[in-house]
């Protein structure tokens, strides 16, 4: 019987921030499911700053969205109809055809969530998702965090910052600093994830809360901000700190050049290693990031936080807000129970 | 029988480009050797970028110049007396007490050069000394040159990176770009040296010259330079590009901040990694550097070519002038023959 699915499409390129009317919801009907295809309905949307980069018809590490056609991210759904035995309906799967209500898969395009799984659905776009993943890629794999580090991490109350923050204690680490960007995230930083340290960037400039809050130095940034953030990391560094550089929300909606670090080359007076990457690059780190992580966040040593948006329709909207910053925790959309 | 020695002294910290105002010629005199001690009488100075930060007053990965007191630097030395049985009046020797006509030094602070040497005293002060251990250490340990790499070079007429380029086709470089400051040096890295392509930074934007020179992107960028040409360098990277950076020249001198690089983003969509290094933290490398290359310069397989200004007095003269890129290969100040 055939579904009617609705689907977001990007109808324009956004010029600095986006808006509501760069998207358009749009109906169609989809097929029954050929052979090895499920029909996937979605229960959970992921939004995330990546998607920003993919709506300027650039070509970087991954494909633009392209105009007019559905958009993609991360999706947590149920399969209402399968043809392939091994992924029977009923079964929750993750995949990447977010953005819509429904979705017609290959079954090699999804992954079940495990049978037994102790947490909701929406934490494998989250904590146990690709956001965690690139904290746990990033801290572990690109930083190299060691026990006895002082680590700071930029936006802090974000999908991936929260993570990095709590993996870092959990690994060692002597003093977790983090910023974010209102009173209420800083005070979540502090009182729920226990960072030792936590900063407003709106409040004064990052170099100087940093000295304060790092008055021995840090020895890993894990960067998602860029701008200032890095610049003051850079300047509160340790001899031979590591820096992953995982991304750089402060331009992401910007129009013109951003404000560059003017410290740059303390990177040699200092011996910093700076090393940008992509998750995406890394899925052989996914499985022992699900061993090591997933029983921290199973039993509650790693706490997870969301911001969610009620209803398909208003999928633009959270992703606007969360560039925004209007999210704690991880921001996801609730389609359907 | 004591002896007369000449000494630079810092009396004053440069503002912008040092002035030979800055710089005082003193005499004294030096007692005979004590036990263990060793009267050099030095033939060869070395100047290197690395003094300019020395002379401003902040301590980095290294102390500042003392003002006011005899200031630090690499020479080649002859030994004229000697209480240490194991290095021999005669001997000559490397050391850090240039700067000056004779130095009374510890023998465990200088290190005898190869009896059956077949290169030129001054080499072990360029070719196969500090600036040599540089480019191998930058280029073989931090960039991680592989067979088939495209690699670019600033600042590639100067005692380091002219290095840099010659090591890297010698480990397979694909492609060997260089920039430097001159036509004179342009020519000399394209004829001479055998770069495959080399350009004046100072006749079009490096950005422009660079993606001339690199159609299919650069793999490694071993930066002495810093400001445009790093952000040229990103520019041009390929995915994975690895950097090692070395230096900063352009902004030794400046008296503000310097132009900083607007793209620093794409060292996350690109993967780049960026590592930061001292030679001074990498004395186990020695060894090894001098077993792989020195065969080559020996050989000629690696050319050396030197820059040199006559007479103890002028050596403030060449420092400034090497800042200024009047040199082209190593520059170096004979003070006797």
């Amino acid at each position: 019987m055939p579904t009617t699915a609705r689907e977001f499409h990007l109808i324009a390129r956004p010029q600095g921030e986006p808006a509501v009317t760069d998207f358009a919801l749009v109906t169609r009907t989809l097929p029954d499911p050929g052979p090895g295809e499920l029909l996937v309905r979605n229960l959970v949307l992921s939004v995330d700053p990546y998607m920003r980069g993919k709506m300027s018809g650039v070509r970087t590490y991954t494909d633009p969205y392209e105009l007019n056609a559905p958009m993609e991210g991360g999706a947590v759904g149920v399969v209402e109809a399968s043809t392939d035995p091994a992924v029977p309906t009923g079964t929750l799967v993750v995949h990447n055809a977010g953005w819509r209500s429904h979705a017609l898969l290959p079954a090699s395009r999804v992954r079940p969530l495990p049978a037994d799984s102790p947490v909701d659905p929406s934490v494998y776009l989250g904590a146990l998702g690709m956001p965690g993943l690139t904290a746990y890629v990033g801290l572990r794999h690109k930083a190299g965090i060691r026990e006895g580090d002082t680590v700071f991490v930029s936006g802090a109350a974000g999908a991936v910052g929260s993570m990095v923050g709590q993996l870092a204690a959990l690994y060692g680490a002597r003093r977790v600093i983090g910023s974010a960007g209102s009173p209420e995230k800083v005070a979540y930083l502090r009182d729920e994830l226990g960072f030792d340290a936590a900063f407003d960037y709106r409040a004064a400039p990052v170099r100087e809360q940093l000295a304060d809050a790092a008055p021995d130095g840090i020895d890993v940034y894990f960067d998602n901000v860029g701008g200032d953030h890095l610049e003051a990391a850079i300047a509160c560094a340790n001899d031979f700190a590591r820096f992953a550089i995982c991304g750089a929300i402060s331009g992401y909606n910007a129009t013109s050049a951003p404000r560059a670090p003017r410290n740059l080359f303390q990177i040699v007076t200092k011996r910093l290693t700076l090393r940008g990457f992509i998750v995406s690059d890394e899925p052989h780190l996914a499985e022992e990031f699900q061993r090591e992580v997933a029983p921290a966040v199973a039993d509650g040593r790693i706490k997870v936080r969301e911001t969610v948006v009620e209803g398909l329709e208003r999928t633009p909207e959270a992703f606007i807000s969360m560039l925004r910053g209007g999210n704690i925790g991880k921001m996801v959309v609730r389609v359907a129970e």
